[in-house]
């Protein structure tokens, strides 16, 4: 048993998204499956793994909240993403009518990418799953074939359970964005492109927000991400979690942080990391 | 039986949070409770009923994406918003000790509010119900005291529940912001101030979002919010939808939209509505 095992931990178990994108991130290393999002921020915070991965964003829903609320609550910096195509498959323990499933088993952003599938399942109840993963594992202990899950083909093998179909989400192409995270923060410049994670609040005059994104704008930067999260303790008031193109040693990059700090109320920068363009898909500037 | 009556479909069931909007925003309508967010949308789009109402933002967990969504894919306009206070309650059907309780029925974004009380409950699992009211519904029916939800003191009524303990969100002040959709803009402009809702998209450059937002910053109007959703077909693109202070027949608001549609590839107006200042919580300015 070697004391420099690399471990990384990520939410859920076997077959499970986030294992995806752990074996493209860290290929060698022992894998942590932990039950929820802050169970993996609590074991790379405590220093109990050398990394965390969670997914951050779909490309067909949006921005994982309850990731970007745990990065901002949390002292990690974000050190590497990994962008993964999901394929959705319709797995179960043998072949069943489409008419008599009664029972799909998911994640809820799984089961709200496969819309068009659940239209056509007229009995079927959307039952939600903690992954897609976990869903997989339920199904095949439940071992009724009118009770089936959506989840990778990977979950399907696992479990012991037949792809009853496959690409069954309602969008062809479709992406997770997961990050891994790490209790330091990334200054290394080799391998570009980068990107760097950041958060900011405004204040309430008209025009905050405005005034806030002209450095990006006069510098020529790529502002690739912009989320508005709500602060809990502040009713109807927001802070952006945003991803610009570059690393903080840039001399642009490094000008173009400072003036936003003094024109907004606060700014934490997130950490750096290089972009993923394994998959040929690459992010917008806004 | 009046052909004149008011007709107004939400979704859930009796004693959810949306029925207490509903009563908000129009008193003496009947309203008709349709399992699914977008039942709701077909319901306005056929005419069926007058108006819809649906979440659109929780002042804890951020925009409702569904709404959002349904919203820019639908043909239907905002006409009226409503922001509900909303106090968590665990409810069941008799008295029990937490450490034993075994499930937590509620709606995933209630759960989600209630972390910290989700944390005191060691043996319990989570269980996502399709709306609070339904959970209290669905926990109403199993009988058993170990098995409980988290829903409004109204729905805990209509199902016969105790109230085992209130208050139980992990912040004293949550709000939820309703929109009541219909097929029509509403044009009058009686009792300010006014919300204008609406949805851009913008080409790829550096500085493309700082140069759609000038014209707010020039002509002084309010951005109340700003939330990016990805466009499916498009991995990693996104369209803003955003709200803006005042109304388009101002002069101001005009010019504003014109020249924001000039600096954009795509912009549409969602509607307007009057601001709802009832609980006494003001949005901020971006």
């Amino acid at each position: 048993m070697a004391s420099t095992e690399l471990t990384v931990a990520y939410p859920g178990r076997e077959g499970a998204h986030s294992a995806a994108a752990c074996d493209r991130l860290f290929p060698a290393a022992r894998l942590v499956p932990l039950p929820t999002f802050s169970d993996v921020i609590d074991a790379v915070a405590s220093g109990r793994v050398a990394f965390g991965v969670l997914p951050i964003e779909s490309s067909l829903v949006g921005p994982v909240a309850e990731t970007h609320d745990l990065l901002y609550e949390s002292p990690l910096s974000i050190v590497a993403e990994a962008i993964i195509a999901v394929n959705h498959c319709l797995v179960g323990p043998g072949p069943v009518d489409l008419a008599d499933v009664r029972e799909v088993h998911s994640h809820p952003v799984a089961l709200d990418q496969c819309r068009k599938l659940l239209a056509l399942l007229p009995a079927a109840v959307a039952v939600a799953a903690p992954t897609t993963a976990d869903a997989a594992s339920i199904v095949a202990g439940l071992a009724d074939p009118t009770i089936v899950a959506i989840a990778s083909d990977r979950a399907a093998a696992i479990n012991g359970l037949k792809i009853l179909d496959g690409n069954v989400g309602d969008h062809p192409e479709a992406y997770t964005r997961f990050v891994s995270v790490a209790p330091y923060t990334r200054l290394d410049r080799r391998d570009g492109p980068w990107r760097t994670a950041f958060s900011f609040t405004t204040d309430h005059r008209p025009g905050a927000l405005f005034h806030a994104l002209e450095p990006l704008a006069r510098h020529g930067v790529d502002l690739n991400l912009l989320v508005s999260r709500p602060i809990p303790s502040r009713p109807f008031n927001y802070r952006f979690d945003a991803v610009l193109g570059g690393h903080p040693l840039d001399p642009d990059i490094s000008a173009t942080l400072r003036e936003m700090r003094s024109l907004t109320v606060q700014l934490r920068v997130f950490g750096s990391y290089r972009a993923d363009h394994a998959g040929g898909v690459a992010a917008q500037s806004a």
